[in-house]
């Protein structure tokens, strides 16, 4: 049985106290928020605190605030020769206070309010400073169903930021999407099986092996054609740059 | 029973093909291909042939062949008053030549070699000059069990232009996500479940709504820890356009 306490309110804090919670191996015996307001709902299923000397003695913290909170907050926690861990993707193990020993908790994965989410779908990042440690955070993930991986600092910011392309560039491009079928009068859910397929087919074949369309082809007319057919000069922008790329990447010539 | 011809041999002619075959409301009766070896596999299946002046009475005739190919072949079939329609999303019903009943089923999907399509996940997108033709292409998809969509030539145009956005564009996020991760020693394949995740939370909520991460936070140290972690100038660019369109439609500043 792992004890642990979850200082945060956010998405992972949440998502994470659920899963704990339903685990038989691990027992969640405290949650710290600042504003005591936004768990006061689960305080019938955990004790709940906003005051950080009152914290309770557990196995392992886990600090699932904003990454600017990190540093400040470990700071602040008068725990000694603890195991306290962040869940972020892009702040350095080494940015907790080294009073505590330090490791990192980071779910791969984009979560929502509301939505429940299957842990069997989150890798968890690990690492810890300590080896002895490890074990720890390893048995939290397992507990959860979490498929789990050691990465450290640098492997972590690397993914971190390619989570940035393939998340929020990914749905920054379904807007487009949205925007340009909206604006001409066609229907944005016609496209949502496509955008489906397109996530489910890389989960086999690479991304090199799996692309289609135009710019692989080196398809000119249909190229020029669509740029004429975009209104805005923003889309074309991205059309142009995405374009290019692919043909980079699949030694076609420039546009 | 409809009666259906397919001509053509490429990814949809043959994503189509096993999809008629599996329905007991269509009977394939002939395939036609310019060669007849890259459809010769099936000819236990059905009539296979290369000879235009060969193709049998049908209901309807499928050009199932690339967009360039559509117009002329049309143009070389001795056939009069029949309904004969293309597959593409680009082509214009009246590329079709004028002495067929024309028509478009454009299936808005992505095709792969081998692995097999569920035509319930693949809408299709119907047109027809003659309002009387609309209900034999509508049973077609009804029997493949494919949700469908009245959708005109300027829409379909518009969808899949879109198309490429959230499919092509997106494939090549997905491959920079693999450039970046492996040109620095983190692991593509953590990312696949979250890859997955972007495409369905889509599904139920809009792009704008699902949008999260550092462009939208603004947050402008993470986007210039991300900017200096990239060694591609060219992964840069994309970083810089996407950002600051994430920024533009969520009325943050720009870069």
């Amino acid at each position: 049985m792992v004890s642990v306490v979850i200082l945060g309110a956010g998405n992972v804090a949440t998502h994470l106290f659920k899963a704990f919670k339903e685990s038989d191996n691990i027992s969640v015996i405290q949650w710290f928020n600042r504003s005591i307001d936004s768990i006061k709902q689960y305080k019938n299923e955990v004790t709940t605190t906003d005051d950080l000397s009152m914290l309770k003695d557990a196995d392992v913290y886990i600090l699932a605030v904003s990454d600017d909170a990190i540093a400040s907050l470990s700071k602040q926690l008068s725990l000694k020769d603890k195991l306290v861990v962040h869940t972020s993707g892009s702040v350095n193990v080494y940015d907790l206070d080294k009073k505590h020993k330090r490791g990192v908790f980071y779910p791969l994965q984009t979560f929502s309010k509301g939505a429940k989410m299957n842990f069997a779908n989150v890798p968890i990042c690990i690492e810890t400073i300590n080896k002895s440690d490890y074990h720890i955070l390893k048995e939290l993930a397992l507990s959860i169903g979490s498929p789990l991986k050691k990465v450290n600092s640098d492997q972590r910011r690397v993914l971190h930021l390619a989570a940035v392309f393939v998340n929020n560039f990914t749905n920054q491009l379904y807007r487009v999407g949205h925007e340009i079928t909206e604006s001409q009068g066609a229907e944005f859910d016609l496209l949502k099986p496509l955008i489906l397929e397109t996530a489910k087919k890389i989960q086999d074949i690479s991304p090199y092996m799996a692309q289609t369309g135009p710019a692989k082809r080196n398809d000119i007319k249909t190229i020029k054609k669509h740029l004429k057919t975009l209104e805005s000069n923003h889309h074309k922008d991205i059309y142009k740059l995405l374009t290019s790329s692919i043909q980079q990447t699949h030694g076609r010539k420039k546009l």
